[in-house]
């Protein structure tokens, strides 16, 4: 049971239980990387009380029984509160849009990144892009010129979309672009591209240093943060692979993020180049927003962060598979003390109390999905 | 001097004098592969009284001392008339629109092929779009979803973009797209797209086959037939390289296209599935209007065609230094007979008479490019 009464120390905050919406729990297919139970308890650990489950597993989800065997094992062995998407392919525009309502939202791959479903030809874009409805969201990983591309596409048939992992200058400067042009476009950063640049890679190694989109220029990772303002969330992209998976000779692209985004995070609000409130507002309220989460529940599900807590990320995080971080060594300030996920004490300090099965899949069929609100309604003053 | 008056027999035919607005004409630089003069003498051969040289020659076409040193090689070995293309660098695009009104237009190219001036960067195809003026031509080798990031940025910019070598499906459903969403874009089909497919290859060769965009499927090339009233202009891409050069390890990109165009559109008239009036729209009324060359001399600049003739395309076609062809051993119909520019007999049953030097630019002083019309304008009723 949560004693909020006895917050009484000036270095313990109280913040909404993070979103997170864009993980890959690699569960099925993969869970020697990962699997629900692992996945949604690094999530606790990181403060994060709901993630949204990316459909790159194996089978991929891509219609309703894969949907459907995804959502048994995630309804099992989930800790924390979860949505899942469902994968674009070349064949299924005209039946996935059954799943709209159950779905956090639709899945493109269009880049070359570690999947099986990147779809090459814009007619099957199209078809998607006409298919699903324009109140779920309809996320892309689409990098540099595809971005634009898919600008075009949002353009034509005026309909919102959201823009995963945003890397580079000339990402966010299209984005900066839709956005002034009124387009509902929203995007998301994560973590590694906002502490991380291609200058890391020899710290970090080349191989275990790939992810997609690719550690950026320094330039690439200065604009971000000069564009905060056109950042409507962070999500840390989870993308778990064993540490022998990445130091072979075609290493797995991706990095966990999970356990280290708020410390992250929170070292950036102590060194003055973010608030608490850029914070909540990208990993709360705005994804709550552009997914549609009801945000009722707040008195019963928050996080304690303690602001004095200084430590050094170490060489394996606890709770993931992955047992690696790009950002190892890195010293951090702020940790969180306990996890509350709906009155019940999740996570205290360093310990998951959640059991499988606790989560709950929050695209359930009263909760519908909302139409995401002009642009503007995401860019926060500061 | 010709004599009009003969004129008699049925399967004469006169027609406008053809303007090619794609063609590479490889000096300076490489002029084992053509120079101005085989290149001429090749387009005569054609029917062509105008071409439009690309600026990826050794060195590439980027400031006023390369278009001045181009100049000054064309006008002294040109036989037929023509204008020069600037290309698009990183670095060149608050100073090259002091060119534009001497300038064909601005060649980007978008994508990888035979070039040292492809750009990558988007904020880099931004400057150019912002900079060089919206009455001059600005073209794009931009394939597939490199198209839809440019037809973007054509409507963030509010301005015409003109598309070559369009080669499949995706792409001509995206120029129908945008046509009908009032955007001001034109484009040209090259005749290999329209006569080749990728199942050509064994017969061509997959060496000599390399060109960019490559040889598509059949679907894609049955899609431009069927989506003729979007396309503008025919344009032969002409790039030749030795045989050498396309039978090495890694084969250059391109096929020679000067000498082979006219035949092959011809025989597609003969066999019902274009007009001659398709023909004269998409080689010189839509190229003329597009580009803003004045039409007024066109009592004096014509071509015969003697459309009885039937022929084998030859393996070595006779003008260009390229010395094979991707049509060699195709039956066709329709030889150029006789062709009039300025009122000179410039080419007459197989022989180039007009000399080196009698081409003239078109981009003079008096000749101010127009802005192109709206894109219906160049849909032929067909
Ligand atoms: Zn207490
Ligand atoms: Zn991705
Ligand atoms: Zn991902
Ligand atoms: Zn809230
Ligand atoms: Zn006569
Ligand atoms: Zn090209
Ligand atoms: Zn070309
Ligand atoms: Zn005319």
């Amino acid at each position: 049971q949560p004693h909020i009464d006895c917050i009484t120390s000036q270095t313990l905050v109280k913040l909404p239980g993070l979103i997170d919406v864009h993980v890959h729990v690699r569960e099925p297919g993969a869970t020697h990387k990962e699997d629900w139970s692992t996945c949604t308890a690094a999530a606790l650990a990181g403060g994060v009380t709901t993630i949204f489950a990316m459909p790159n597993t194996s089978p991929a989800v891509v219609d309703e029984a894969s949907f459907n065997e995804a959502m048994k094992l995630a309804k099992a062995k989930a800790r924390c509160d979860f949505a899942l998407y469902v994968g674009a392919s070349s064949t299924n525009a005209s039946k996935i849009p059954a799943l709209s309502s159950q779905a956090a939202g639709l899945k493109m791959y269009l880049n070359e990144t570690f999947t099986t479903l990147r779809l090459d030809d814009m007619t099957v874009w199209m078809e998607h892009f006409q298919s699903w409805p324009k109140n779920v969201p309809l996320c892309c990983h689409s990098e540099q010129r595809t971005m634009a591309a898919v600008l075009w596409l949002a353009e034509v048939y005026s309909r919102p979309v959201h823009f995963c992992h945003v890397a580079r200058k000339e990402e966010i400067t299209l984005i900066r672009m839709a956005k002034e042009r009124g387009l509902l476009v929203t995007c998301e950063v994560a973590p590694h591209h906002l502490f991380l640049s291609e200058d890391d890679l020899d710290k970090v190694g080349h191989d275990f240093g790939q992810v997609r989109p690719m550690l950026a220029k320094k330039s690439d990772q200065d604009a971000l943060w000069e564009n905060l303002n056109i950042i409507d969330c962070f999500a840390t992209d989870h993308a778990p692979h064993t540490t022998e998976e990445k130091s072979c000779a075609k290493p797995c692209p991706g990095f966990p993020g999970l356990e280290t985004m708020l410390p992250l995070l929170l070292t950036a609000v102590a060194e003055g180049k973010l608030t608490l409130e850029d914070i909540v507002l990208r990993l709360h309220t705005n994804p709550a927003r552009i997914f549609g989460i009801p945000v009722s529940s707040e008195n019963d599900t928050y996080i304690e962060v303690d602001m004095s807590a200084s430590w050094v990320i170490p060489e394996s995080p606890r709770f993931s598979k992955a047992k690696w971080t790009p950002f190892a060594g890195r010293k951090v300030v702020g940790s969180v003390s306990r996890v509350v996920l709906r009155g019940e004490l999740a996570y205290i300090d360093g310990e998951v109390l959640a059991k499988n099965g606790f989560g709950r899949n929050i695209r359930t069929g009263e909760v519908r999905p909302c139409a995401p609100l002009a642009p503007a309604a995401y860019i926060s003053p500061t």
